[in-house]
C-alpha cells in the first residue's frame, strides 16, 4: 500500500512537472529554466506545506525518486514540447488527477503533524495549487489560479473531505478516495463546462 | 491582557486583508485571487518571520480565528470594494495602525525565540512589510515599498524602540505603546507631508 | 580557519548584495528598494537552503556581520551606482568568486544536516543562483539565470564535486578548492566565451 501511494505521488509530480516545463517553453526560457519550472510546479506545493507545518527537510529532499521524476519530466518536455503542447487537453486531465492526489494527500500529512481541521484543508489546497503559483511567479506571470480558472476550490473541496473523513475515522483508504474523486469531478466538470470563479463587479477604484 | 493583544492583532490582520483585496479587485482577479491576497496580505509578514525564526507552524496555522478574519475581510472587499475603494485615506490610515501592531509584536517575538537586537529589529520590520511585498508580488508588481513610498522605515523604527526597550527591561506595555506610537507617527505624517525615501541620483547604467 | 571561511563569506555576500542593489538601482527603486535587493541577493541563498534542511534561524540572523555587510554594500551602491555600473565586468567577475565559494559552502553545510548527495548538491547550487532568483523576482523581471546566462550549471558542477569529495572523505581544504575552482572556471570561461544554455527548439505551443 505505501508503494501504490508512492507511485501515485510521483505520477502526480511528473503531471505537474510537464506543465511547468511547457510554461517555461513559452516563455523562451533556456533548458535550466525549463527544468527548475518543471521541478518548482511538481515539488513546490509540498514543500510550502512541508515549511509551514515544520516538516523540514521535506520529504523530496530525502527520496531521490522525487528529484528524478521532475528532472525527467522537464528533459522530456524541453525535448518533445510541440507534441505535448498539442496534447495539452490529455495532459489538463492528467493533471486533474495530480491535484486530486495532492489536496489529499495534503490534508492528512497536515493532519499527522497536529494541525487543526481548518489549517489542515487549507494546508491540503496549497499542496495542490502551490506549486503552480510558483511556476507562475517564477515564469513572470500572476497565477492562472487567481484569474478565474476554477482550480482551487475543487482542491479545498477535496481536501475538506480528507480532512472530515479522518476526522470522523472513517477508512483511510475509502477517505482517501472519496476526497480525490471529489476533486477530480469538480475539476474536470469545471474544465469541460468552461465554469469560472466569480469576478468583483462594478468599477474597481483606482 | 493577552485577549486584548489577540484581539489588536486581529484587527491588524484585517485591515492589511482588506488592503490586500482591494489590489486583487484592481488586477481583475477572480474571488479566490482576492481571498488569497487578502491572507497573504494579512498572515503573510507573521508567516515568513516565523519560518526564519523556526517558529513554525506559525500561531495563524494553530487558531481559526487567524484564518477566518482574512477570510470575512476579502469577502467584504469582494462585495463592496467601490465602497471601499473610495474610503481609502481611512483605510491607509487605519493600515498604518496594523504596521505599528506588527513591527512592535514582531520584533518582540523575535526577541522571545533568541535573536539579537538587530535581527530581531529586522524580522519587526518584515513582520510589518512582509504581507505587502507578498501580496504586490503576487499580483504581479514590483512592491510599492520599493517605491518611493515611506513604509518601511517607521516598521524599522517602530520595532527598533521596542528591542531597545525589552533589552532595557522597561515595562512590557510601555515598551510595546512606544515602539508603536512612534511608528504610527512617522507613517502618519509621511502620509500626510508626501514623505518620500531617496532616490539614487545619476543616470544608472544599463 | 573558521575565521578565513567566514571572510571568505562575506566577500561573497558583498558581491551578490552589489550585483543585487545595482539591479535595483535600474529599476527605479528607493534606497530601502536597494537595501533589501541588496540583503536578499547577499543573504536569499543561504536563507532558502536553510529553510529547507531545517537549519532556522539562519546564521545570518544569528551573527550581525552577516547582516551589516549587504547593507554597506547597498549603501554604497546607492551612492556610487555610477561607478560601480562601469566596472561592471569586474564586479561579473567577483560575482564568478561569490558563486563558486557558495556552492561548495551550501553543498557541504547540507551533508552535515544529513542530506543524501543529489540533494545536498542541488541545495548548493540553490545557495550559489537563490539570492540572484529572489533578486529578480522582487525587480519584477524573470531570473536571469532562467535566460540563456550559463551560471546553475558551473553553480551545480562545483556542488557536485564538494559532495562527491566529502563523501570520497577527501581532506576538507582540498575538497572545498577544487570544488571552488571547477565551479569558477566553468563560469568565467562561459562569460568570456559568450557560451549560452541550450534553448528549446521548434514553435512553442499557445
Amino acid at each position: 500500500m505505501p508503494s501504490t501511494l508512492v507511485v501515485l505521488d510521483l505520477v502526480g509530480i511528473f503531471v505537474f512537472a510537464i506543465s511547468g516545463a511547457l510554461v517555461a517553453v513559452r516563455k523562451d526560457l533556456d533548458v535550466f529554466g525549463v527544468l527548475v519550472l518543471a521541478g518548482t510546479t511538481g515539488l513546490g506545493g509540498g514543500f510550502l506545506r512541508d515549511v509551514l507545518i515544520d516538516a523540514t527537510p521535506p520529504a523530496a529532499l530525502a527520496d531521490w525518486r522525487y528529484l528524478l521524476v521532475p528532472a525527467a519530466a522537464g528533459l522530456l518536455a524541453f525535448a518533445f514540447h510541440p507534441l505535448l503542447g498539442r496534447m495539452e487537453r490529455m495532459v489538463n486531465v492528467f493533471d486533474a488527477f495530480g491535484l486530486a492526489l495532492f489536496c489529499v494527500a495534503g490534508a492528512t500529512k497536515a493532519l499527522e503533524y497536529g494541525l487543526g481541521p481548518l489549517p489542515a484543508a487549507l494546508m491540503g489546497m496549497l499542496t495542490g495549487i502551490g506549486g503552480g503559483m510558483l511556476r507562475d511567479l517564477m515564469a513572470g506571470r500572476v497565477p492562472v489560479v487567481f484569474r478565474g480558472e476554477l482550480y482551487a476550490t475543487p482542491a479545498l473541496a477535496g481536501a475538506t473531505v480528507a480532512v472530515l473523513g479522518t476526522r470522523a475515522d472513517l477508512p483511510v483508504v475509502a477517505v482517501a478516495v472519496t476526497g480525490a474523486a471529489v476533486c477530480l469531478t469538480w475539476r474536470l466538470l469545471a474544465m469541460w463546462r468552461g465554469w469560472q470563479a466569480p469576478m468583483p463587479t462594478g468599477p474597481a477604484s483606482v
